[in-house]
């Protein structure tokens, strides 16, 4: 999408080196970084540079690439290489799905190749599949959501479900790029997102840079305006939706579901099909990711000199806890937007898009 | 209440001295300041170094206390210096409603001393019998709502509704540490609070003191504990209630009592009686403070270096918006706890209890 004048993807490939937008300086600086080889780009990925399922599975796949193009001659040595190369790329972040299928997707891509030279052509091209296939997704789903948003809707969204977290357009935020783009005018709450802060740093830059009107507000604002009959839908993303169409996302999107709930206003949840997980009956059945406390007890942010540092709210002496996601119940989701058409959060409705 | 080993009150007399705890620079520093005559007190009223109802209406009080002490000896100049003084002090923050009270409880006690001598007196004992009425007040509070919290209570609560914003013992923190000095043991979720962060700072530092057990949390993650079934309870203080029993509070105070609702926990409003005001039919009809988006653009807290100081998590470009207060529905609240007894938020049981 856009930075300034330019569009940018978060990821992409130029001869052997992997470029990645530098995500954790936004918004204070713009920023790529370039990622030499593939042990590089898998540093990137644990470092969390580079963040959201899109991104870090297109991320993989790149880092895939680069380790075909720098893997020995003798087909012997390739394939000890790539396999070493997966593995290393794998144990970057173990529980992100999409880093195995963007590992994966380049693994089948070379398998049919039969010279080594093939291989590593192989690897590119499926590479660059897996990030152009992203993209695709992503915009078809923000063609779907576009139809649900009327000229002149005041949307509220939670945490960044941006083009940051994949490879363009994004999931909740991608509905939105496209209707500004139809000439529909749109306003955006962004809910601030503590504990770190996604909604305000990321989200809030997103959507400055690609002109669409917005405000952040503290999260404790959103039910409140949600009251007040000021916000006219509601769109998120998610991490992982169940069979039943329960919605796990980032901590604190339940309640305002439940503010949409009891203001009559829409919420939906806006996911590429593969963040379904058929396998996962219900959202009770979802593990919730405890963080480090620290999250909670201190504020990163820029200081008035232009310094990344954080500050302490919570006294030394006190404890804090810090759930990463919260399960929001089908029943409170009006719709889930996906690349396939927006479909009801139902077992029938999410059993028609899943891919099984 | 405790503070280390001490009692303290958060605003008292000594002499001519008005002393105050320096609440700006918790839970970082615990320290005291003295304020030598009213014009000092006026300026700790207007920089926030005291606030709350409760604390205010009592500083404002002893200010007056402080100008009868320090005024002229012939009484033309002694009433002109206290018209002066009430003047000065009820300008500091102009919607206080406690501070009128203050202000006005000293000028009806020196009313009827006839020597400046006894007029002098007069006042000081009329600031003490504010400042100890206010205690008494929250204290019975106190007692009323311990007897809604059953042994082993796990307890959400909103920004600081604690002694800081009293003399002592507060008002939603109140039943707390009664509950808990009768051997009842509870366990207090602490929102965070933002923008401004006053659970954070200032709840978790009281509970600390008084050796109850808490953890902090995000705004965000309430709704989640209270979908969880781990939060038995909520209990939160008020700015405002209207004669119909909606309540104002601390912006984010709405969605904990939607989810409270949700999850068929009880939602308690912890207020003196004079926090009623009979004048407002509706939450419809209290006006929402808008306050400066810079409080939600940056964070203030403590540097590892131990400074007092911000970070901005927001784009520099991004705009933000910032209500105080929202206004809860009277149908969400369970009760509320007054000095005079536990109350439906109806009309009726608001008219019970209200200071007419």
């Amino acid at each position: 999408m856009r930075v300034g004048d330019q569009h940018f993807r978060t990821v992409w490939m130029e001869g052997r080196v992997v470029r990645l937008i530098d995500q954790p300086r936004l918004p204070h600086t713009f920023g790529i970084v370039d990622m030499p080889d593939h042990h590089a780009t898998a540093q990137a990925i644990s470092t969390m540079i580079v963040r959201g399922a899109g991104a870090i599975g297109a991320t993989g796949a790149f880092g895939m690439a680069q380790a075909a193009l720098e893997a020995p001659d003798d087909m012997a040595g390739f394939d000890a290489y790539m396999a070493a190369a997966a593995h290393t790329l794998a144990h970057t972040r173990p529980t992100a799905q999409n880093l195995f299928y963007g590992i994966q997707a380049v693994q089948r891509g070379i398998a049919s190749a039969s010279t080594v030279a093939s291989r590593r052509a192989a690897a590119v091209q499926a590479a660059q599949a897996v990030a152009d296939d992203d993209a695709a997704c992503c915009e078809a789903l923000g063609r779907h959501g576009a139809a649900l948003i009327a000229d002149g809707a005041r949307i509220s969204t939670h945490c960044n479900a941006g083009w940051l977290a994949f490879v363009d357009w994004g999931s909740a935020l991608s509905p939105i790029y496209m209707a500004q783009r139809q000439g529909k005018k749109v306003f955006v709450f962004v809910d601030e997102t503590r504990p770190r802060s996604q909604g305000a740093r990321l989200t809030a830059w997103e959507l400055g840079q690609e002109g669409v009107e917005h405000a952040v507000i503290a999260d404790n604002a959103t039910g409140h305006y949600l009251y007040r009959g000021e916000i006219d839908m509601v769109i998120v993303g998610s991490d992982r939706i169940a069979a039943n169409g329960d919605v796990a996302n980032k901590i604190g999107t339940y309640t305002s579901a439940l503010a949409a709930k009891a203001a009559g206003v829409p919420f939906y949840v806006a996911a590429p099909t593969t963040t379904i997980d058929p396998n996962c009956p219900t959202g009770a059945d979802i593990p919730i990711e405890e963080r480090s406390p620290d999250e909670v007890r201190w504020t990163w942010g820029w200081s008035e000199a232009g310094e990344f540092t954080k500050v302490r709210t919570v006294p030394e002496s006190s404890p804090a806890r810090n759930p990463a996601f919260d399960v929001t119940p089908a029943a409170l989701v009006a719709g889930i937007i996906t690349e396939k058409g927006v479909v009801p959060a139902t077992v029938e409705g999410i059993a028609s898009v899943a891919r099984l």
